[in-house]
């Protein structure tokens, strides 16, 4: 009669090691954040998918000033255990929310989700509306604020592995600037995290195009489980993607941007390609993401350094370099810029 | 000092044969008419670009009442030989316009361009902001009319031979219904031609939506040249044609709409996204494409029978049965409705 145990479980305990022992008689508190990042090579395809570990090796920059700060209070109790109470944005949230419901599994697989409460107030500073995913920071902010209020003292790998098993992207938000979530080899994922890069890139921006607020039709989860088992075409996809990181690398250490930007919108459309490609088709794009990469085209062939990546939406986000940032302003209307790499 | 022979000049040799000799000493003329066809299985890929031998087998429907007429006049001169006139739709056609030269160099392969002149008037009957290509009709109603008025007595394949020559999807031109362009395994392609296929569907239906009747920004032979020598994803493509070539035929042997539509409808979205995953990215869809493919699905989540299929253009071809018919049509304003198997 024993249980199934939960892999998860497992990996956070090998993780956490020593350190899930300590701080759990006193009531513990901290505040972190995190930012949200850019994949430049995407996250496509999960080798694993209860241990979130990818098919592929992904590369990002990571928008500071975009992000989630949260608040977290954990207090010993034997009555009332696990997520008590969660507030987004100063909004309480219900313990029947998607959103609620994924953060209380995710505490769950803590030791301390056993030994008492955890009160959140989590605050997400994203465009939402531009397609940006609060998973990545909001994950990676909780793990950050765990390792501080509970004192595990956890290197930023460690932090990396845990965010990971909440969203596979948010391995990558634990850092500012370029960073390599490395796909790993091991089946218990104990080597599948990110680390920073050191290159930095004053020029770099990032526009983000606002195409669509509605609700996407399908999940990047499932879109990613549909495209990994049922099209032909992604066989292809660990190839394109292993190339464009390498590519990738070696345009940061040259900062030519030309490859950067190519590289990163053909890595993007190789991944909608995958797609597209699957039945029942997956097509993020509107109308207006045709119209936003047709007025991109138009500006390269005018001579204006401008690339764009899109993620599983409609949207898009440009990189070009401070000098052309008056030619991209004037042919995009609604246009939020951000530079990754300026002093605040 | 022994010029390089044309692969093309001896291939219209083989293919003629005895025939080629026949006729050359008397005027002669005649006229003949071809349909364009849509392929449901595409040709996507060339093996051989000079011969025009494809990648992949394809699988069309005709559709009667689009195409070609074409009338010949040859006649014998050693002054001037090879094409000296050519209207088409009644406008005369300047020897400098490539219309003109790629015919010019077509007829050039034939022993008769050097022991005549050709004077030809054709017309086509093709919705061509609807994006239907004439070249297929035009090649194909060229070689008809060549092999009746030059009594060559050719079977329906060896014409298919050289239709192909002139353009490859000409091939399957020279059958109404169902076609299959068989892919040939020879290296001098002269077992890659079309058959008829036996099968009639009366209730199938063809829209053609009209999306944009601007010009094409990249050709489809430079298209599928780029793709197939850039694109990763491409490598996947042959496979994918191969499974949906007989998927289609066992659709049309149990007469199962669902199966024709969807497999029509994934082959030519694969068929795009091996050209979005190549580099610089070619993306023939217009804003307006993606939208009637929103209708299309929003149309099949409403429980309609319909699908599409798109070649490389912006023009979306609906596939639906006659009880669907009203339901497509008050979702599509501008449609041009076809039935390949209706009488006339």
């Amino acid at each position: 009669m024993t249980a199934t145990p939960d892999p998860r479980k497992q990996f956070v305990r090998q993780v956490l090691n020593q350190a899930q022992t300590l701080g759990l008689s006193q009531p513990a508190e901290g505040e972190a954040d995190a930012p949200v990042n850019i994949a430049l090579c995407k996250y496509w395809g999960k080798r694993d998918p209860v241990l979130n570990l990818p098919v592929n090796s992904s590369l990002s920059i990571s928008l500071p000033g975009f992000g989630t700060t949260t608040r977290l209070l954990w207090r010993p109790d034997s009555d009332v255990t696990g997520l008590q109470r969660l507030t987004l944005n100063g909004t309480p949230i219900s313990p029947e929310d998607p959103v609620f419901q994924r953060l209380a599994a995710f505490l769950a697989l803590f030791p301390a989700a056993d030994q008492g409460r955890f009160d959140i107030d989590t605050h997400n500073q994203v465009p939402t509306a531009a397609g940006l995913a609060s998973s990545a920071s909001g994950f990676a902010a909780l793990v950050k604020v765990m390792n501080q209020a509970f004192g595990w003292e956890l290197s930023q790998e460690k932090c990396s592995l845990l965010a990971r098993l909440g969203s596979g992207s948010a391995s990558r938000s634990l850092y500012d600037g370029f960073a390599i979530w490395h796909q790993g080899l091991r089946a218990d994922g104990l080597d599948s995290y990110a680390t920073a890069l050191p290159q930095v890139w004053p020029s770099l921006c990032v526009g983000l195009v606002e195409v669509d607020t509605s609700q996407k039709s399908i999940g990047s989860t499932a879109g990613m489980q549909q495209t990994v088992s049922d099209c032909d075409l992604y066989q292809a996809w660990p190839k394109q993607a292993q190339k464009a990181l390498s590519t990738l690398q070696l345009a940061l250490e040259t900062q030519d941007f030309a490859t950067l930007g190519k590289t990163a919108e053909h890595n993007a459309l190789s991944m909608h390609a995958t797609m597209i490609a699957t039945w029942p088709p997956i097509l993020y794009w509107q109308p207006q993401s045709v119209a936003a990469m047709q007025t991109v085209w138009q500006l390269r062939a005018d001579g204006v350094g401008v690339y764009f990546t899109m993620d599983a939406g409609p949207n898009l986000k440009l990189l070009f370099e401070e000098q052309d940032r008056p030619a991209v302003e004037q042919a995009f209307g609604n246009l939020t810029i951000l530079r990754p790499f300026a002093r605040a």
